[in-house]
């Protein structure tokens, strides 16, 4: 028997409501999700703001996992608390240690279905490569970007966050109850199979690599002045070239797109991240050969817990 | 020159951020919605709310036109206060006297473009007829849900929501603010018309009639341990039939409808209605020919404020 521990975060954003409901849902139907025999430790990350139906109540919760928040004495936010919290009951030194930890997050904007990846460590660049090469999830690459920073699955050796849109905030959706639940599935399998048998790595990944942000336009109060035009709304993971209308300002008044032609949009419009000065990250398709590096860690964090 | 005031409301709920939005350009660029030489007083009925990103602070500000609250003493709630604000300013009896209000509003359903009329006043029938003529706009009557009451529009001799969707709370949207400027250019043009010319009314009029809401399955504590079924989500304005599943509550377990077939849900899966239990409303879709009297009623309004 492994003692491999994966932690299943939801509702780490209050008002993104599909995932959370879903732990509740496995709870009662113990047959809903397929373990294939793995620990899953499923936690509600930020219970409070769940039961507001709001993102968070002092601050996001996952921007809190940087270590000078951790290390701080600050009690009055109650998500840094929560982060702490977290850490010690289920962090990789934690009480009840877990090796894996995955996050499940929904979008307004219309991705479907992908990966969210926070730089490269090769145990999330290998198990990532596994699960788009079976589902053929997109991969955001998030690096880079000093303005977001203090992720919750950075804090395990291995994470990654799992993000299916669109669906508003505080609605629940079938089709996306439906796509967590055989995401999961799909995922169980494969780290069931690296724990038991000798498995293929596909021969490249492809992934979408952070390259900037882009604001909505806005005045000198910081009120947006002008919103996404239609043909990109809804068209992330889409190229724009150069000169592109990006924001209408008015009638017939647009921002036209000036940077590098090919770039690809995601979260275009993504509700949440006007607060953040985000109406759309661009990002550069790359297609990376397969490291066998990659795959070693992977196995070797899955034998560390293995051997002990 | 006529005095016919016409109340513009948006921002009535917080988070559905189009309309406001729409307010506020239109003040940066006077040519954005062509008013037809009416008197339209724009008004951000919600501020505190919109500042906030969220529905309201102590309570729906668009149940709180209720005489009740309306005259009594309540000092504790901001909505209620707000209410007796707007009528003492812009109430048909107030200090700027308006005799037509509209309030926009956005659903997360997949709602398109509607008109919401409540109860059968004559002169709301008579403009909602030339507007469903002009632009095909269905209408959706609520009337005798005592669950629900209290609605901005009805402190109005004549008043009418419009409601759009599907768009996230929070969300900016290209499609929504342009379905919401044209609609209102249209209404402003054909009310002009009533004032300068003598119109033709359509034969008849299409109304969905409220008769009843249904509630997602919860449990005890009020959880919902259930979600719209894919084939009801998305499908506004679609009749449903007997034995048709509406809910799904577990792998391959359903909740089937066992009312009347053939009667019309809307505002399926609103996210805002999660708290009003309501999952969906039940209308019965009917075809009333035009009575002459609605049209009297409504230039006799008009007629009214010229006259004074």
């Amino acid at each position: 028997m492994t003692t491999l521990q994966i932690l299943l975060c939801a509702g780490t954003h209050g008002n993104e409501i599909n995932a959370p409901w879903l732990l509740d849902h496995w709870e009662r139907d113990k047959g809903l999700i397929n373990t294939f025999g793995l620990n899953i430790i499923p936690l509600k990350t930020n219970p409070k703001a769940i039961d507001l139906g709001k993102r968070y109540l002092n601050r996001d919760l996952n921007r809190c996992f940087q270590k000078e928040l951790i290390n701080s004495n600050d009690i009055r936010d109650y998500e840094v608390l929560r982060a702490k919290e977290i850490l010690k009951a289920y962090g990789p030194k934690g009480d009840n240690p877990c090796q894996i930890a995955f996050d499940l997050h929904s979008t307004t904007a219309s991705m479907g279905s992908s990966i969210v990846m926070y730089g490269r460590r090769p145990s999330d660049l290998a198990l990532a490569s596994l699960i788009q090469s079976s589902l053929g999830l997109p991969i955001y690459l998030h690096e880079g970007d000093v303005a977001q920073q203090g992720f919750l699955v950075e804090s395990w050796p291995c994470g990654l966050v799992f993000e299916i849109g669109p669906v508003p905030q505080g609605n629940l959706s079938a089709i996306i109850l439906e796509k967590n639940r055989l995401i999961l599935e799909k995922t169980f399998q494969m780290i069931q199979a690296i724990l038991t048998e000798k498995i293929t790595f596909p021969e490249s990944l492809i992934v979408h690599r952070h390259i900037r942000s882009i604001d909505y336009p806005r005045n000198s109060n910081g009120d947006l002045i002008g919103y996404i035009h239609p043909k990109i709304q809804g068209n992330d993971w889409h190229p724009i070239n150069k000169e592109t209308p990006i924001f209408i300002i008015g009638k017939n008044q647009f921002i036209k797109y000036d940077g590098e032609s090919g770039l690809i949009p995601v979260f275009v419009n993504e509700a949440a991240y006007i607060e953040k000065n985000i109406a759309m990250t661009l990002t550069k398709r790359e297609v990376w050969p397969f490291n066998n590096s990659w795959g070693k860690e992977l196995y070797e964090l899955v034998d560390l817990v293995k051997n002990n």
